[in-house]
């Protein structure tokens, strides 16, 4: 039975990804981690790209019409700080994300973060993520698409999508898995486990 | 130049669908009005489909997880309460939603609206809307459509996303527009004025 499960994921692999919610979440630098919390961020729990993971430090962040509180802070550190949100967050912040890659923040807007230890003032980093699928380079020849192609990624799921514009990312420092925000995850409905098919 | 812009628009208007966002909003029966207000609803502003109206009254809707307040009503009233959020709003009230087309309300999850004088407690009526095409009987024909056929639309709009299961509702009453909730609007990166095309 054992050897008919890894069969089944195999051939499930080659036809689909599976799928992800990212929900708001930020990335800082070592310094502004120092500043926030006093130290270093602490890993809570892996995620599912290797290497990465939740850290144990939360942080609010402050734009001009609201807050939020308790946001999940992604480690390791990064050179720059980043603030991912969705569009609806960006309402209730008053901030009006772009639409970036995960790292393009040049010329984004700003928010204050907040930490138990001290305070952090971005003045760029707020982005919503562009839909993306992170891809091995296996699974990426398998599928037959490459680093940075754009491609259309149709959800299995209850209330079926297809999103245009979503960026294939390989590197074999990652596992397979498409991520959307949750305005596209509630839009599709998504539940963990889902899966989605890509397109040309 | 009168006729050149009654040219363009009838030409867009073959080809393409305006899109709205529906925000969260609530539609009472006239019992209930006088419950929540001490009166029936008085009109605020028209809305997109001809005689319906957003009210004066507003009305808080509180679930087992959270509230909003002054969220929106829309008249004129009717025979049942239904209360239409996002999966978005579910998760923060602590109620989960069916999708639905509007008006099939029947086992669905209730909950408390609130009124400047008085509550209303829901036994069902909260709904996600089946994202749905308002669609005047000769824009039908001109489009191919019939009632309650589900049709996918594709989005004009920064982030282009293609919506299956989308509903159709002919009915002379209607003007022509396709309704999503704002999570699909966000996910899609929705302006007002954006267009949408309705594919096989």
């Amino acid at each position: 039975m054992e050897n008919v499960e890894r069969i089944v994921d195999a051939v499930l692999g080659r036809l689909f990804v599976e799928l992800e919610a990212s929900g708001r979440h930020v990335h800082v630098t070592k310094e502004q981690a120092r500043r926030l919390f006093g130290h270093e961020l602490t890993p809570k729990r892996p995620l599912s790209q290797p290497g990465q993971y939740l850290a144990n430090e939360r942080v609010t962040v402050v734009g001009p019409k609201g807050r939020f509180e308790n946001v999940a802070v992604l480690g390791p550190e990064r050179e720059d700080a980043q603030v991912e949100i969705s569009l609806t967050d960006g309402h209730q912040l008053g901030i009006r994300p772009p639409v970036r890659p995960s790292g393009s923040v040049a010329g984004s807007p700003g928010a204050v973060l907040q930490g138990p230890r001290g305070t952090v003032e971005l003045r760029q980093g707020v982005i919503a993520a562009q839909r993306h699928v992170h891809m091995t380079t296996g699974d990426a020849a398998k599928m037959g698409v490459k680093d940075k192609q754009v491609v259309k990624l149709r959800t299995l799921t209850d209330r079926p999508v297809t999103f245009e514009d979503v960026l294939v990312r390989v590197n074999d420092q990652f596992a397979t898995y498409a991520h959307l925000d949750f305005d596209e995850a509630n839009a599709c409905a998504f539940r963990p486990g889902d899966l989605g098919r890509i397109e040309p």
